[in-house]
């Protein structure tokens, strides 16, 4: 078990390797502990829950409305929650991003924790202090930046996860890699037989070196003024891939990393030994690096809050492996660049990530 | 013109005795304007605003709700608001507290200030950060601590404010002399007839000092765990007052501050003479110290969100003038305290404050 502090304007524990059932121990003595969940979870690990009202709410990114937050505020009324209670949420990024919302309004703050049960939500919700929900088809546009005091990562219950949702987890950590931890890279490189096997001891030194990295970067960057952009490699093609698709973050994310390794390469900033060296990381971890879409509407989707034309967006590049840059690229070069990016393959039909 | 620095995380300015047309002084260069307002200022000052998109909410305690707060994110969608977008609450406390709330939310957390309009928001909704908005008949339950870059007070828009707005900042001044400044009773006593006539004057005398105080005990305590509460001195029968007859909250805080002297006076913390004086000062002001309403009822409100019987609520005393504690009062004393306080006039009618 290992534990990492996180700094912060109220600091975080990020403990890796201890078992769900352990929660318990990390709560506040004499806390009135309320646990928010999903359906899912709850069937798979309710027994491990610490004894407390339990809330559910819906499974999957349609359950982060500003009314399933409505739905809590009125059920922590009904169990008379006042400032003693402590929020539990035990689930992946939807729980944990609904919960902590939910954490940081109640009367005007509630403590709060999380036990994390997807390696996204343990590499990348659990550090940073994000929270919120989405709204009119425009994601977490409502929420606040507020770290829990804890988050619980137990690599056991990763393995009741579907694949997909070991992709969006991997993608992050390979994410957090690139843009600031060669050694890390090294690593993946040699253990990703292990990491795909989910190997405990793998999962808990992947979960803590890709905690640790985005903590040095949020810890520079608390409120995403500069610094943290670079925690957006991948992210920018990543989302409207999402978008236009469908398909799983993690997926889209990858398809958005390998066009921002190419976007690199062009810009003569990382050379093609590195690039490839990417890419082969990426297919030995079962990432796909490209997708099959249609050009112009993933074109449409890139930017698609930035509705002025001459719109630049802030582009994370590599320099190198483990050293990202953030660059302004105007929204037009962008847009060209995907047209001749061979990652994506041009389709009318619905598409794919492969 | 006086300007107060409030600490906090994040530091405030309260800029009191400037026009509320130089408001856009104070903006950030370069920022992109959004104002909140509320029907009423609008059709009042509307020419003195900034020229900036305007969102309008509805007036009254009525409009404090999650729904209002919806439609405002939908219209920053509509602006296309983003984090260059800052956010400005021209009214009174409604206004304030949702503008706040919603700055504080949407993409989690736009930059924002105020301007008050009214006397109440311009003493107590200027300082101390707190926002949010009303549900299922709970006051303030969902929000957050966030203060806004500044507050400008003109005391000349105070001019058309209805008499009982008047009272509702009035008393909140007499509560900051009461529970923390004897010398600011003195000037109270001497310029009652200058404040009720509203001498810019002693009206921004009367904010700076009241605002002053406010901060320091904020400044103190910004999470609310002890100070702070000091700040409730009047409200816990004062809310119940006005639960239960519906009058304005400064007539119901009025009531309030009057029984918790009566009860300081019991208690052998405050004497007589101190007692009489503060009630003559009532008087002066005009702000009620009694009320007429079913005592039943009223002892019912009170505490309504302690459902324990044995719960004990933190009640704000006076040791003197100028001089608070917070001690820990049964809800059965206090009930048993309403049945004697010779301020409530037993009424099986709707009753009123008098």
């Amino acid at each position: 078990m290992r534990v990492i502090e996180v700094a912060g304007s109220r600091p975080s524990r990020i403990v890796v390797g201890e078992r769900l059932e352990a929660v318990r121990r990390y709560l506040p003595p004499g806390a009135r502990v309320v646990v928010v969940t999903d359906e899912n979870v709850a069937a798979a690990h309710r027994d491990r829950f610490p004894d407390a009202p339990l809330l559910r709410i819906g499974t999957g990114e349609g359950a982060k409305t500003l009314d399933t937050v409505r739905e809590l505020y009125h059920r922590l009324m009904g169990l008379e929650a006042d400032r003693s209670t402590f929020l539990l949420g035990i689930g992946g990024g939807v729980v944990c991003d609904v919960a902590g919302y939910v954490a940081s309004t109640f009367l005007r703050g509630l403590r709060f924790g999380f036990a994390a049960t997807t390696l996204l939500a343990q590499v990348d919700a659990s550090v940073g202090g994000k929270n919120g929900v989405n709204l009119e088809g425009y994601k977490n546009i409502v929420g606040t930046f507020n770290q829990p005091e804890f988050v619980l990562c137990d690599p056991e219950v990763l393995r009741t996860l579907p694949a997909a949702e070991l992709v969006n987890g991997m993608a992050e950590i390979v994410k957090h890699a690139l843009i600031a931890d060669a050694d890390l890279m090294g690593y993946l490189e040699t253990h990703a037989a292990g990491a795909l096997a989910l190997d405990p001891a793998v999962i808990e030194t992947l979960v803590c070196e890709s905690v640790a990295i985005k903590a040095a970067v949020v810890g520079r960057d608390e409120r995403e003024q500069g610094e943290r952009r670079k925690l957006n490699f991948g992210h920018t093609l990543g989302h409207a891939v999402e978008r236009t698709l469908g398909v799983a973050h993690g997926a889209a994310v990858s398809v958005g990393m390998a066009f921002a390794a190419a976007l690199s390469v062009r810009k003569g900033l990382l050379s093609a030994e590195e690039h490839e060296r990417i890419l082969r990381l990426m297919r030995a971890l079962r990432l796909p690096g490209s997708a099959a879409v249609d050009c112009e509407r993933l074109k449409e989707a890139v930017g698609r809050d930035k509705k002025r034309a001459a719109a630049q967006v802030h582009f994370v590049l590599l320099e190198g492996i483990g050293r990202a840059v953030v660059a302004d690229i105007p929204l037009t070069e962008l847009r060209e660049m995907i047209g001749s990016f061979p990652g994506i393959v041009g389709t009318e039909g619905a598409g794919e990530a492969v």
